[in-house]
């Protein structure tokens, strides 16, 4: 016979879950589904205010964290990084820790889209890392513990992010920084109760195969606060989500994410049918996609600054120095993907037999796991595109959009750990039946926002576009 | 403003999803759920008997198509076969359509279980396959459509299979063969209604990155019967799966994908926490697996008739010659995987407060998509480990279990297209507290035949050997 395994605390903190001690026989099975969850959080969201920072005030919090951080960032040539350089044989971009990420080429084959074949550069950071917000119920009201956290890439620095973004790297401590606070609450399952907890993909234009954990913990016990950190309710966030470049682009996938209440129980198709839709994309797309040597990208120009795409298109590889007092590290540098121009990413919505409905679009990104995820309506980099003679289905519906019919519009900005003013404006637009008809084309598909947020509880299904405008329903930002 | 994109027939089967016609307002919206589903497959399951085709006729049903169609396979030396040989360049084996598949080589670096570092030959067959089962109502009760097919790998040659196993290669005609009968219920959404459509993956040691299509269709009218097929309902099915040899791997895999009615609204671990700990599994593993020529495997040596490894463990790779009269096309020759020796897969189980669990464990297997699947509880092959000291965690508790704790056993062999005698045995073994304590080691956790059927609804959650033990439960071959 096998010795039955002992558990130690170690062991439990590296894959083992904590059961219920004692024979089986005087073990109380719980509840697989907790029912309540999606009304706490949608009474969260329905919370205007909170006592512990009034909307009004985020503003001036948020101004008064950048003024004591007194944060920089410089652009610098490649030869001013420190730490970084680009390797002999394959001239890929590389940390000397080994650590971090890479800066890697690309060659994508696939067999759909207006591109069927090109070479890029892309980031490989293939360790998972946490975007993790604590949450506690403060006078029955579930708030959320959000930082004020300066990223270099933000246009203006400084945004409202989850408790915790961490790469591995962070907290194994490869840059020897300070620890990562309310690090614990997600590793340590002693400290709060899991309410989510899911994979998801960043980015498939410019990472390869990256996804990070999105986490949302309610914290047991007291919760110490620090200055950086703020107790908001979901609808102060969702209030902040109507303005531009306020909550960050971890924050925005991390409460997209969110338990969301079931108000319809119905839809134009199935759950069955929506799988089985998104089944039969991911089946019929082929997507090649092979890391290749940085210095075997053909079509790319290396200078001493950046490195670009001969025509200027897509985006830029370049180079910054941060000067901060807050961040976990008072000064690096590091290189940073600059995308060229203003993306435009949007949902259209119908109401259809009264119910609201999205249309999602089976994306492929070259740097997704596996061919396609769901994506907004439409997601679009004009520099992209102004050389094609053909115009991206329902871009022009977007643009040409009566302001009547825009029930949701603002800029925000992604991830500023890794992208340089890499803004998109988003939105949500009325459409009808001539603009966007119910029988959707190849690739698109009607779906109520339950379903999509259904979705979210499990791995890989929707982008991280689509996970942005998600949150502004979960937080209440846009009511369809 | 954009046209409306007009739909035709043709764009509707590359990827568009039909929808009611005429204007929003006056669409009637389905319900999300169809509830109904699961009892009727419990119904079947629950019905032994079919005036189709009665149990006990089975084996001589199946004896008769073993007769008629003459199948016979003979091992040959590489230099037979037709249409494949080993690229100059690579030594990869390959067909020279460039199509069906391809043995490339596989180096696998990984941060955990007995073998950290290891290359081995490894099957890479990128495109979709679809394995589909047509069912229809008989006097009340679903009966499932399947086939007397061959095989060459299977011990037996002939087995029971789904209704349509079709790679691309076969819809596409690249072995220019006949068509693949009853293909358009799977293809052609007019032709039946989807109840099951779902991606899983195929065995993670033997191929890079394989999934498949597991799809249960409806079919609406008549449904002409050939005579390689036969309906029959899902309790003979589960029947048939108590002996060994009958049932076929893809069949199996089909079946577990089927709705499985809620018994059980508890468990010992709620939803949230079970697909936490899978994310915390998948995010705490590392997985480094790449391809690379197939003469640059070190270890394996190459004969006139097979590459085996240096110690005679694992699998080797041969070549055969089929003649059949049956198939889609009357003969061939193609490479196979031949594993060394039987193996032995097992889920452990315990009833919990009076619901029955089984132990899952988070496998790495080298060929995943993403690091880990949930695997059953023992997934061994003898003489992969005979050499080592460690034995696998709890596979002594099911080699000596008393035969009055053995809820199910039988042999079953692995998909007859690729892998040659590759048999397992494959078992439900009840537990105690002593042998598999509630309180799980890490990378295994207790959780109810529900909380994993309800995974299967997604892509890539578990393993094809626990696939197959589940499909007992959704037969109802084994009741916990």
């Amino acid at each position: 016979m096998t010795t039955a395994p002992t558990t130690t605390a170690a062991t439990i903190a590296a894959g083992s879950v904590p059961a219920p001690a004692g024979p089986a026989g005087a073990v109380r099975l719980r509840s697989r589904l907790d029912r309540e969850l999606p009304h706490r959080f949608a009474r969260s969201a329905a919370t205007p205010e909170s006592s512990h920072l009034r909307t009004e005030d985020v503003a001036g919090w948020l101004d008064e964290r950048r003024a004591t951080h007194r944060f920089q960032v410089d652009r610098i040539p490649f030869a001013e990084l420190d730490g970084w350089s680009f390797q002999q044989d394959t001239g890929n971009l590389v940390h000397r820790s080994g650590r971090f990420f890479t800066v890697e080429g690309l060659r994508v084959a696939t067999t759909s889209g207006p591109y069927r074949q090109w070479h890029q550069p892309i980031i490989k950071q293939p360790e998972v890392g946490i975007l993790g917000i604590v949450v506690k119920e403060f006078d029955g009201v579930l708030h959320l513990l959000m930082q004020a956290k300066m990223e270099p890439g933000n246009p203006n620095l400084l945004q409202i992010s989850p408790t915790v973004q961490a790469t591995r790297s962070n907290y194994t401590k490869a840059h020897r920084g300070a620890d990562v606070r309310y690090l614990d609450y997600f590793t340590d399952r002693s400290r709060g109760r899991v309410l989510t907890d899911v994979l998801q993909s960043e980015h498939g234009a410019w990472f390869y195969r990256k996804s990070n954990r999105n986490m949302i913990v309610e914290a047991l016990g007291e919760v110490p606060l620090h200055e950086d950190f703020r107790w908001l309710t979901l609808g102060q966030v969702g209030e902040l989500l109507r303005r531009d470049n306020v909550i960050n682009m971890d924050a925005r996938t991390v409460l997209a994410c969110a338990p969301f209440s079931d108000a319809e129980g119905v839809a134009l198709h199935s759950d069955t049918e929506l799988l089985s839709w998104f089944t039969s994309e991911r089946a019929r797309h082929d997507v090649e996609a092979e890391l290749i040597p940085l210095n075997q990208v053909p079509g790319w120009r290396w200078g001493e600054r950046s490195i670009d795409h001969e025509d200027g298109r897509y985006f830029s590889v370049v180079a910054a120095s941060v000067q901060a007092g807050s961040r976990e590290v008072s000064g690096w540098t590091q290189p940073l993907f600059e995308p060229k121009g203003l993306g435009m990413t949007a949902f259209l919505t119908r109401r259809i037999d009264g119910a609201p409905h999205l249309l999602a679009h089976a994306r492929v990104e070259a740097g997704f796991k596996d061919t396609v995820e769901l994506g907004p309506t439409v997601q679009y980099t004009p520099s992209n595109y102004a050389h094609l003679t053909e115009r991206p289905l329902f871009l022009d519906t977007v643009l040409n959009a009566d302001p009547s019919r825009i029930r949701y519009e603002a800029v925000h900005s992604e991830e500023g750990g890794r992208f340089l003013n890499a803004e998109s404006r988003y939105l949500f637009v009325d459409a009808d039946e001539t603009d966007a008809p119910l029988q959707a084309p190849p690739g698109y598909l009607w779906v109520t926002p339950y379903q999509l947020t259904r979705l979210l509880r499990h791995n890989h299904y929707l982008n991280v576009q689509a996970r942005t405008l998600l949150s502004c329903l979960t937080s209440g930002a846009v009511r369809l």
